[in-house]
């Protein structure tokens, strides 16, 4: 019966084929491509020769029909490159592209690909796949786009690979103003989403599905079956803020944020896999807010996240939100969800205020508990064990909770709301996951309304017999390769490069220095005989590149170089590793800056065992540059103007220059002002970053031409360590004052003749919203 | 092969009628009904003996199926009522209800019918038909509940007549908290919403779907096909607070409200005929609030309601608006209605109270104009012409006209956008109403996204083949019956009533005044013959009764009752109109009063020619008492402390206690304090109400001891105008302070030795949400 069925669909396949009028056209070079994608008819295939088309905004317009739909491919799949400040337009009907690769440039425009020409000018029924978007970002942070924007219904966006965004906007996003984007079952499937990094502020998601303003709107959008590997823009991978989407089977690999309902209701998020290492706690999980959203069937594995970032986050809403806030938790099902070795998977209250009443207007303050919320039929196994499963940051009140188990390997829960624990023992799944998959066979399974709609596991296999509570049910044999990369993204693309081994480059002179620092590949090792290198004009660092002396001696770098340039110029992409070198300047240049514009990728600075001095800033970072690290460890800084300034994104946006700023067995002595300077603004809950760490250094006689009086500024980063430190006859009125409320703290530090250690609880902000 | 299907249908339906496996149950008491109510099982007919049934709290429970449903009915429908405490819930699935008639009572519940027993118990499947619901009002209104609550889905009210709710609360709700209520498909059908009078305050909506907690819902409601009769409660008729609900063919006949769009998205307003009589300006519309909504195929005839109640009344909205206010307006669609002698029928930037930035707060303040709507393809034909079809109280500039046509009778129109001027003739469609067909076929019908939905015009004609704008197409022979009452609902009731002749009772003394006012039937005469009564208890006025003065002379009563007693009690239907008597107290018993508590329906009272004298209140009403109208016309009050007293409801949620008091020719002298006090309080825009109108009279020595050192007190009513008054030696600051932004106004007063009138323009108000 089947292999009939098999035969007559093939011939009814190839019969509908020859029906279908293919028209094939050859263009050769960006005006031919330009002139005949704008006018495409049902049934064209439009051929585009491989090679570089520059500069060109490419709009693709035809009525195709879904017989004869029209295409537009690289001759070669990968082998066309859209470079320079290319773009593509694509409206009308039926229309499919595939194989394009946009690399070495940027859109000047609001997106790199637009499913539409004009306002009213959409493209339905319409496909981009096996295409490639790499690192083509504006040349400002804070210059937002898009790389894909879907407008329109029933477009597709699969088969791509999509890395490297750094600029302000989400990657992707779902337009829907306008009745012609609503219900429009768009779908975003089998891509590759490689690694965004980090952003330093919030605008950093992955993927976008509407905005507030359209929050009110039917979206049904699938987003499944695709890898989000290292996605870190910000606390938001997948951002939804429309209604009914589906967010399904998808693998969330080692991404620092999490799928978060933000606006909108009634989302599906069913069968997906969470997949952290155990160690990092930025890998998140799901955060809901709003209402009727079904959590099921999703695996959490290895996710150690915390508090919004926690595996289920359930947040607190400001009764009667605004449009554009937080809206409370109602009707929510969290069912048949896997937990291993995931901390405290259940959090609740997420995001209560009520504390910072003081200094928040009440129309931020979210105090409105989850409503008629079903927490039930779910697993929990700890190989370590973990005494707060449940937390309540606010009271779980309106939750129902039926069915859950633990394995918590002997330790004891506080607040267990029924958990049951079980002597679980873990099955291989492949992809090196480990789950519980039986022993709770006895546990009845929680039949809440509606919940037949919950028909199969995580693997697809049907509920209806032998159910069970948890993700997977339990079956022989299982054996996943949900990392497998080849299953992702374009099939001619591959984001995984074989490790080059680093060439050493000798040096001995300045000269040298100079021609072999621009001649090294990035990941090349400079190694600086032992002597004196005079260097008058800035070097440029715009690849990964270390810098070291030779043997356990110190070269030094003497510095002549004009008023206010750096010595190491720090370009995108630049990542410079310095060690045991002593650098010293002319008491008005600088000795690391960033470029002041178009700093279009980060920028990297690690200084190990340095001797600085005589600089007018150690390092000045422009604003809209970022790094993911800064790293200074047992370095001194003499004698100079200003320390370390990471201060001008002051757009009180929630922005800020490096993710990461360590200070670490170092010594500060004479530093008059920005001894460290590292700044964040505005009131914010999209962007939980900023991470300061100072610890085992000294601070002498610094700080006093401070402005405002602190030796350490680090207004509102959230994350502030000063741990074990040395504070000498610095004339400042604070050393520092902390943000008690986010995770600022002191220990263990000596402070002679020197400010005072303040914690101020509750820090006024700017409101961002 | 019509009349074959027919019959094959006829052959099915006895063939599955065969199947059905009915047990009837009779049961001729309440312990009976109750009991058996309780354990129905599919295939159960239940029939309640004829009769009446008080007190019983009846739930009807069980598990019927769509082949074997179970039935609740009335042996008579009609002749089986619910008196006193009843009330009905039910849950279970196929349950159906008929023939029952709740009166002579009200519900102590939340409501008299709810499709639920329990909070996770609901109905679904289940229908109410052919039953009443008449005056079954709680004892006071502030005591909100409902008629109907819906809740679960799939479930039906039709063919009933629910009329007379005075106390708070919409007649019916349908409920959406939980995920067993939302997708309901409820349908509310075929009912006939009789009068429900003037609730002088909000919460007086005849249908609300939803509330904003749930204004993210999907809801589907259907409510098509019913008669909306003087459904005066307030401003909403029905509230749509809830998503994708469908409102269609329904006929609002002389009724004081609209069809809002409140909360909650993508409404459809389709064929629906809103008839006014071409004079009162509190018969409305349609008034648009959210996104997404379609306007089309509606007729409005002689419509003259303005701003919040013009036929189309486009709002404003409050930018990031939280959840309860008022969201922007987006993606509208306003098309095919056709406007007969309806003032200004759109009206754009409705609600703006930008001016009012300096006495609201930043988050109520409307600002925000519609954006990408479309009002298209619309025919206005005005016999008077209307200078200003379109009224921008802020920009339309969201808005595309296109294909909109008027015929304005030669007047000129100021800020045309575009519509183009014909010249039409009427045609008669029946139930007295003419509306042009025809004369615009040669106007190219704008075609918007999507419009193909828009398939038939308001008779059901199909637009396919020669589609022309406007409601209705030009058929011939077009003959309807929309106001023929006896197409909904009940079909054993109506509320036509002979008009009963008068009958009058001549009196000559106080005990025949007491006797025969017992004795009168509603609309009844009193003719006191002239002399003078003496009475010394209060008399008791419970139905509409005229007292009068034979012939040209003035009876006088003189009443010695107790202290704070009134001569005249009006209770719950006391209509008391007195003519052409003079009034005597003695300074401390009053004239007028209401019921402290208990007035579960509404009194009137209309004053004509009398003396009133040597009362301590000449009129007090308590709180939660309601008269639609407060007439006093040529009559004094002199020598009382007070005059007249309507200022209880200071809840500051928008109540008040008699829609319109009208004072004309009348004469205050010496009267002490609350010589005019008649209060609403709150910030709102739901109640528009409160109407004061004082004309031709002559305030003397009064106000003296009033304690605001105002002479007239009307705060926060609406519409007040003073006009042409004389106000002479009274000793007070203001003789009345007005609400410039509100509709209040004064004129051609002649001020000696009093207090100043002045206008405010903005009045502080307590917010009420």
């Amino acid at each position: 019966m089947q292999k009939t069925f098999l035969l007559l669909s093939a011939i009814l396949f190839f019969i509908s084929c020859d029906k279908t009028a293919t028209n094939t056209i050859h263009v050769s070079n960006s005006s031919e491509l330009i002139d005949v994608a704008k006018k495409a008819k049902a049934g064209d295939h439009i051929i585009i020769k491989n090679g570089t088309y520059k500069n060109i905004a490419l709009q693709f317009i035809g009525e195709g029909t879904e017989e004869n739909p029209i295409n537009l491919s690289a001759e070669t799949a990968g082998q066309v490159f859209l470079e320079g400040t290319s773009s593509l337009e694509i409206s009308g009907n039926y229309l499919n592209v595939s194989g394009l690769f946009f690399r070495n440039g940027y859109s000047p425009k609001d997106n790199v690909i637009a499913f539409r020409t004009g306002s009213k000018k959409v493209a339905n029924n319409s496909t981009v796949s096996n295409c490639v978007i790499l690192d083509y970002n504006s040349l400002e942070r804070d210059q937002d786009n898009l790389w894909v924007q879907f407008y329109g219904k029933h477009n597709v966006l699969q088969n791509c690979y999509l890395a490297g965004k750094t600029n302000g906007g989400p990657t992707v996003r779902v337009d829907l103003k306008g009745n012609q984007s609503i219900r429009n079952y768009h779908k975003i499937v089998n891509n590759h989403f490689g690694p965004r990094p980090r952003k330093g502020g919030a605008r950093g998601e992955t993927i976008q599905l509407g905005s507030s303003f359209t929050s009110m709107s039917p979206s049904n959008t699938l987003i499944a079956n695709n890898l989000f590997e290292e996605c870190n823009g910000e606390v938001e991978i997948i951002s939804s803020k429309t209604n009914f989407n589906i967010i399904k089977n998808n693998v969330f690999y080692k991404s620092e944020g999490s799928v978060v309902t933000r606006h909108g209701n009634y989302v599906t998020i069913d069968g997906n896999y969470f997949i952290g290492d155990g160690i990092n706690d930025q890998f998140g999980g799901i955060r809901i807010i709003n209402t009727g959203h079904w959590v099921t069937n999703n695996l959490f594995y290895k996710i150690k996240g915390k508090n919004f970032r926690s595996p289920i986050a359930i947040m607190n809403g400001i009764p009667k939100s605004p449009l554009n806030r937080y809206n409370q938790v109602t009707d929510v099902v969290v069912a048949y969800n896997t937990f291993v070795d995931s901390d405290s998977p259940f959090q609740f209250g997420v995001g209560t205020n009520i504390t910072q009443a003081a200094v928040l207007p009440k129309s931020e303050i979210r105090s409105a508990r989850p409503l008629r919320t079903e927490v039930v039929n779910n697993v929990i196994y700890n190989s370590k064990g973990d005494a707060n499963p449940i937390i309540e940051h606010d009271k779980a009140d309106g939750v129902t909770f039926k069915s859950n188990i633990i394995d918590n390997n002997g330790v004891e829960i506080k607040n267990a709301h029924g958990l049951i624990t079980k002597d679980l023992t873990l099955t291989d799944i492949g992809s090196n996951i480990a789950v519980p998959t039986t022993g709770f066979a006895d546990v009845e399974v929680y039949k809440g309304f509606d919940f037949e709609v919950i028909s199969n596991d995580l693997l697809g296999n049907s509920r209806s017999k032998s159910n069970q509570i948890g993700a997977i049910l339990n079956v022989e044999n299982i054996n996943l390769d949900v990392l497998d990369k080849t299953k992702y993204g374009a099939n001619w693309f591959s984001n995984e490069v074989d490790k080059k081994e680093a060439t050493t480059h000798k040096v001995t002179n300045a000269d040298e220095l100079i021609t072999k620092l621009k001649a090294a590949e990035s990941g090349d090792i400079i190694d600086l005989g032992l002597g004196l290198y005079q260097v008058d004009t800035s070097l440029i660092i715009d690849k990964s590149i270390t810098i070291k002396s030779s043997g356990d001696g110190k070269a030094q770098i003497v510095f002549s170089g004009m008023e206010n340039t750096p010595l190491f110029e720090l370009n995108p992409y630049g990542k410079l590793k310095i060690e045991k070198v002593i650098l010293k300047g002319n008491n008005n240049n600088y000795l690391f800056a960033t470029l002041k514009k178009k700093m279009s990728n980060h920028f990297g600075l690690t200084v190990n065992y340095c001797e600085i001095s005589n600089f007018k800033y150690a390092l000045k970072v422009y604003k809209q540059s970022f790094a993911e690290r800064i790293t200074f460890e047992a370095t001194s800084i003499t004698n100079c103007e200003n320390g370390l300034e990471l201060s001008e994104e002051t757009n009180d946006r929630g922005d800020y220059n490096t993710e990461y700023l360590t200070i670490d067995g170092c010594t500060f002595n004479n530093v008059e002002q920005n001894v460290v300077d590292y700044y964040r603004g505005g009131y914010d809950e999209s962007t939980i970053g900023g991470n300061l760490l100072i610890t085992n250094s000294t601070f002498m006689n610094s700080g006093a031409s401070e402005e405002n009086s602190r030796l350490l500024n680090h207004n509102g980063i959230h994350n502030v360590n000063i741990n074990n430190n040395t504070f000498k006859n610095n004339k400042v009125e604070f050393v520092s004052i902390l943000w008690g409320a986010k995770n600022n703290v002191e220990s263990n530090n000596t402070i002679i003749n020197s400010g005072k250690i303040k914690t101020e609880e509750n820090l006024v902000q700017k409101l961002m919203y």
